[in-house]
């Protein structure tokens, strides 16, 4: 007997591709003359549906392809995930379910028991919990369905404040009294630099707990801010990881249970340095981005600085170079080297660029201000206005060639509100803006890698807006070993300010930044969707009131 | 015995500011000899505390002032809303609670049941549902101590497709086994036009099926997007509103028990026009905003049309004359009456306003894209441009005077994406983005309604964005009537296009409007917070994918 396992790359909401997708899998199983197929959570609709899934319309379709696709399995078998009715009179519309498929019907469901309404999850928005438990008999095999969280009962979270126990019930404790000799897995489980590992582990303890091995089918690909990394995984009953699929591209294959049974020959874990994962992600954030509205090019603004320099590697690796542009827009207070850098990157990596300079339209905002602003001395606004007709002159290239322009912000920028609204912070997508300033290093040392693409200038110069004359972020920023650091501890691990701690780390400077972080709420309310490659990013992870006082 | 009723405006966070309230309500409820006072859902935090709630800090704070309060329970009890750790070693780790304190002491406390997780509301993100039921004995009464959702285990959706018992628990037919002698319920019920009466209904309901009284306690004023209305009732046996404190304002009023149990002279059924509470909301909506935030003054851009008239009118109202400010920037496209509109309507109502021509940036920006430009047609870029070159002359008088941007742009608008992003969609609040256009006639109709404050003429003339020569806005959408009503029942009512029907809507307009809603979900994603007066409005409460196809 043979299972395959396919790790696809699924579009919210377009069944068509999906079902080809999925029919295209079931093909090639067949061929390695498969008795099962299994595919990831909810894989007829695409995840995260969100609100969609408050539309019958949308459900209806979800079902109809289901039945297409269920006409293809014969003489296999397949496991899809899909949104289902909830036909009992009370509770939510929805259950999210995993059906088997054969000849033409469904022949089993069942229900995820346990709904993640934490960070970026908001299941129980849309389903009911599965308080029922039953185990699907397959060619002599009794078999586990969970789907996704059924199996993270207990997790550990960054947050210490969250139990470790989410839920009142575990799916497996149920499950193991009906004698499971597999338990099978499917999820939509987004990649996160601190999640590599647990995930593992959470598969691993399962297996070695009740002895009887799991097979994991995750999604690959990104959709908007969520970048899922496959690595689907098989364990053995010891609790090894007998094998992994690929991180971050499609997968489809097929082992043979015996094979799983023995489990010998383990691969084991495959640690990934971090910093490699998150340039995947990165990479497959942007072009997925583009691949799923159908938008081809970007339009980036160099400034000469690091972050934007990274940002158009990105680009250019997801895009292809022909499909990234460049704009340099110096300003009266721009450095030489900014142009120069920014020039060389552009050169070196083969993109189109053009020079403009913002003095003609600073100057006539400026002209047109000096009766309202009379008496009044130059300050953040004048700086703002910059940042403002940088973005004017990108939104006028994105509108008028169909690109769409790449946001080059930063986690500890976005963080402190160190930056512009509806200036620098402007964008269809914020590529770097799950990323700390510190880890921007560390990537762009890794895209230098085997030669110097940034240039070693962009890289070692003082990071600086270029807004006034001489500024550099440290006049108003603590430097950015300090900030990260007490970033990540208020952001990731919500510590309160007291618990903050490290080398260089005082009380007043961790005040100063929470306030920051704080008060910029509205800033961040209206920035571009964030690439997430953390466990706690800004976007939808992170709500928080923005009238709030605390 | 007496009662007293503290229906009251919280500032999220704002522990010293909420603890004042309450204690001054407790002060004042003494004083008229109330032998207990119930204060509304989570007043203690404010409401909604969103993710301020995964901070033990946060939580910490809210136990505190619980018991600084309590201390000024002397010879009354007083029944308040905050979080509370669950200490059960499984679950979320919270629960909603009511806390009952008496001399010093939480005498007795209850947690919600009924968690509502949809639209605005994210409650099972944070906390744990209770599935215990127990009354509070208080002098010789039994009090069933129900928490918001508690009482709606039954309730009308605008969209059909959501099952009318939306909960598998009904706390009620729980709590009624233990003989309670009153219903009360402390809730958080934001405002919602469609709302009103639904909200009394569910109040009417349970007093009549259990025949007792309800006593509902709703917190006031605004909180960013939320505002609620207060319109706190008592409910006779009967099922009739015996008594009803005020809409949007604070209030503490005292009653006896023993009128309660009469129920007699009930004030019955108050039906408010709704544009009058719309109205009223949006003025709390941008006065609490302001207030909340600390902020005093703002501006706006003053186009001539309604919307941007309409806007002002509600800022003068919410914040007084001083506290307001025009810019009026025309271009080369402005029609005369424009300015003209604009300037009999800033000094009808006494707004310092300043005339600033876009022209010289204009040219500016126009003179140096030539060179990138070359051979391309003018279009939507130039038009997006001037938006853009407004938005960056408001924020720069934002920036320089320490005042809030309004945005004035309409829900029609902001559906079909007839607005540009860093442009007029620009600001840090935005006032009409729940107010369909064929409403907003409606309330500036509601302005003049004594005399005439917004100019005839900008009520008749025909919506222009005035961003190229001759253009209207029924150029590219339809008229606003049948706009409108495909809107409200693609997004309130969620039905699927084959069944949106109505005068003069055909199925084509309904399919244009439709990809028009869906291909802008990336603008409304940058946009800024809505003043939600509906049962649907963009923001927190729709949730919807960006790289979907559908």
């Amino acid at each position: 007997m043979k299972i395959s396992v396919a790790q696809l790359n699924y579009h919210i909401g377009n069944f068509a591709r999906n079902k080809e997708l999925i029919c295209n899998a079931i093909k090639k199983a067949k061929h390695e003359k498969a008795d099962i197929i299994i595919f990831s959570e909810l894989c007829i609709p695409g995840y995260p549906p969100l609100d969609l899934l408050d539309r019958l319309d949308f459900i209806e379709k979800c079902s109809l392809t289901v039945d297409e696709i269920s006409k293809d399995c014969t003489g296999i078998t397949a496991i899809v995930g899909s949104p289902t009715l909830n036909k009992n009179p009370e509770g939510k519309k929805l259950f999210n379910s995993a059906l088997v498929l054969s000849e033409g019907k469904v022949i089993y469901s069942t229900n995820k028991a346990l709904l993640p309404t934490y960070d970026i999850f908001d299941e129980y928005r849309y389903f009911e919990p599965e308080k029922n438990f039953s185990a699907f008999p397959f060619k002599g095999l009794n078999l586990a369905i969970t789907i996704c969280e059924d199996l993270w009962d207990e997790q550990p979270f960054d947050n210490e404040f969250e139990k470790k126990s989410l839920y009142t019930v575990s799916p497996m404790e149920e499950l193991i009294k009906l004698n499971p000799d597999i338990i099978i897995n499917i999820s939509a489980s987004p990649f996160s630099y601190t999640k590599t590992e647990t995930k593992a582990n959470i598969f691993k303890a399962k297996a070695k707990k009740y002895k009887i091995p799991v097979i994991s089918v995750n999604q690959t690909g990104a959709n908007t801010e969520l970048i899922f990394d496959g690595a689907s995984m098989i364990v053995n009953k010891k609790g090894e990881i007998w094998r992994r699929l690929p991180f971050f591209i499609e997968a489809i294959e097929t082992f043979s249970v015996d094979d799983i049974f023995s489990g010998e020959n383990a691969v084991g874990d495959v640690r990934e340095e971090p910093v490699k994962l998150i340039h995947k992600a990165l990479v497959t954030g942007i072009h997925d981005y583009f691949a799923k509205t159908k938008f081809k090019s970007c339009i980036v603004g160099l400034s000469g600085g690091i972050d934007s320099a990274l940002c158009l590697c990105l680009a250019v690796e997801a895009l292809g170079n022909e499909n990234a542009r460049a704009l340099l827009m110096p300003s009266r207070y721009s450095s030489e080297h900014s142009v120069k850098d920014a020039v060389t990157l552009a050169e070196r990596l083969n993109v189109k660029y053009d020079i403009l300079s913002i003095e003609k339209p600073f100057r006539a905002f400026e002209e047109d201000l000096v009766p309202l602003f009379q008496g009044k001395e130059k300050d953040i606004t004048e700086e703002n206005l910059q940042a403002r007709i940088r973005a004017a002159l990108l939104m006028a290239i994105s509108n008028k060639f169909g690109s769409i322009l790449l946001n080059t912000s930063n986690k500890s920028e976005a963080a402190v509100g160190y930056g512009t609204l509806y200036g620098d912070m402007a964008g269809g997508l914020s590529v770097l803006g799950d990323v700390y300033k510190t880890d921007i290093y560390k990537l762009a040392n890794y895209i230098n890698r085997d030669k110097e693409i940034i240039p070693q200038n962009t890289v070692n110069k003082l990071p600086s807006a270029e807004l006034k004359p001489g500024q550099f972020d440290t006049d108003s920023l603590p430097e950015y070993k300090i900030l990260d650091s007490i970033l990540y501890q208020y952001i990731e691990l919500q510590k309160p300010a007291e618990r903050i701690t490290g080398e260089g780390i005082d009380y007043e400077i961790v005040l100063k930044v929470i306030r920051l972080i704080n008060y910029n709420e509205f800033k961040r309310y209206q920035a571009p969707p964030v690439l997430r490659i953390s466990s706690k990013s800004f976007g939808d992870g992170r709500r928080m009131p923005l009238v709030a006082r605390y």
